[in-house]
């Protein structure tokens, strides 16, 4: 699991965490004859071998420490340690799920019958223990009966989309088209798009909004063809403790990730290249943001604060 | 020569033209012993083999009938015609250089001296002639001695800008860096960027711009953050005959070039994509069209019409 984590082949933040947890319990399987303190010394040496995979992510860590509060409230030898173990990754996953759930049942009215959604990246179920975060509302308006199609945007340098959202979503029968980041603009201009529909890495107070860098683009993009931008995230991602967007940092990746693809070069040796891993949309451009606790539209602010003291 | 126009490794109109003359002046060295009417006849023949590799490229039917013309014209044997056709395929790439000189002349004060300058695809100089359209007001500033930075769309799916518009701009020591497509919106939104500058597919007489797909979005982008958006063309790529963006018909390419890189699959097989090759950008987010004729600003219609009467 550690190996699958460090290697991005397990990719999400929920689903980081949720792979974790069940990675510790799943190590730990066989150590279940040792005396209780060699036992608990082991869940620590998994658990840090697990967190040192993906040093940034918060979900890893949070998931990881939530485990180890579990082990050390146990009562009992290994054996009970170790089922109190399962019980709380079953509980992050069950948990997680119905985050997922929650997210589409407030996002669920802003995909209607016939509607076509454009979409960037992937925070479906690949990137969760559920239906997703981005793609919730698609999945619940799909549960319902409802006729859709999706352009998803290819989503370069990593092809998120064109990889695993349009994989998802094909296998959940709800009909897709991936297209290039470039093309979406001729397409909203088109007519042809009802609803831009993307997920986030954090949420500033203000309702600005990180995430996966091509987004801002489609913001600006909708706002220009006067469609509704929408951002459907999980709680955890809003973090209230950064007023705006102007106080996120951006991660800048290595330029191998846009001069190669699977390995093979795409540009000449010697170019320079930048890679912005994630763009910030003004809260002046969202039109609603969706989260398991549920929807807030402008200002922003104050409706997540709102939310903040619901709870 | 045949087999590069048709494989591509010969791109851009104006250079397909240049090529297909050359070619056909190469293919007939062997032939000056033949009697006049058999080296005609070989002309003729060559010149449909040429043609035939790209059927819907305009200039390589434009420079083949101009050097058919050219033969049918010339007097004496196999060797004067040979001398005739060499004459006449160097007239074509002299007038292409001197197009482009000329793009440069009316371009360079687009680009003041410290600009950054974004642009999308190649119309450079491994395109055209001479130092390229698009380009031809970057190099003209490069060579004025003035300081640039050039930000290079990668322009999926085909990649000109990473391959072709990075290569030419390092070689002619223009400082530059790629960056994906999806990337150049917070980069616009920085204020790092001056100047938008592309090429163009063909120019309608209302002055809206068919050029590659990307090129919208970022006419749009420029726009919202209040940034020139310049186009830089041949003449020949104004169509007075076409009213408007509306009546360009856009190419759909395969989706295999959306869903292949270099030949590697990059999305899940059966995974519908779509290509539009080319997309329309409106007049309106048009700050002014550069030509070998002279720069046209609003309304651009008149000015295109002045340009022409002024021939």
């Amino acid at each position: 699991v550690a190996e699958a984590i460090g290697t991005l082949r397990v990719r999400g933040a929920p689903l980081i965490g949720i792979a974790a947890a069940m990675g510790l319990v799943a190590g730990l399987r066989g150590c279940r004859a040792l005396p209780r303190e060699a036992f608990l010394d082991r869940v620590r040496a998994l658990a840090e071998q697990l967190a040192a995979t993906r040093p940034t992510a918060v979900n890893l860590r949070w998931a990881l420490t939530r485990m180890l509060a579990a082990a050390a409230a146990a009562a009992g030898p290994a054996p009970a340690i170790w089922e109190r173990l399962r019980a709380e990754a079953t509980a992050i996953w069950e948990e997680d799920r119905e985050m997922c759930r929650r997210i589409g049942v407030h996002g669920v009215d802003l995909v209607p019958d016939g509607a076509t959604v454009l979409t960037h990246c992937n925070a479906g179920a690949l990137a969760t223990g559920g239906t997703g975060t981005a793609l919730a509302p698609v999945y619940a308006a799909h549960a319902a009966g409802r006729r859709l199609h999706v352009f998803v945007c290819e989503t370069r340098p990593v092809l998120q989309g064109a990889r695993l959202t349009a994989w998802e979503l094909g296998r959940a029968g709800v009909a897709c088209t991936v297209i290039v980041d470039g093309a979406a603009a001729p397409l909203l201009r088109s007519g042809d798009v009802d609803v831009v529909l993307v997920g986030a890495d954090r949420i500033a107070a203000n309702g600005d909004v990180a995430n996966k860098i091509g987004t801002y683009a489609l913001a600006v993009l909708a706002a220009h063809h006067r469609l509704p931008f929408y951002v459907a995230a999980p709680w955890s991602t809003v973090d209230l403790d950064t007023p705006d967007g102007g106080a996120i940092p951006i991660e800048e990746r290595g330029d191998e990730e846009v001069v190669t693809i699977a390995g093979q070069r795409i540009a000449p040796v010697g170019v320079p290249a930048r890679y912005p891993a994630f763009d910030v949309t003004p809260a002046a451009l969202v039109t609603a943001i969706v989260t398991e606790r549920g929807v807030v539209r402008a200002p922003h602010g104050e409706g997540l604060a709102a939310l903040a003291r619901a709870g």
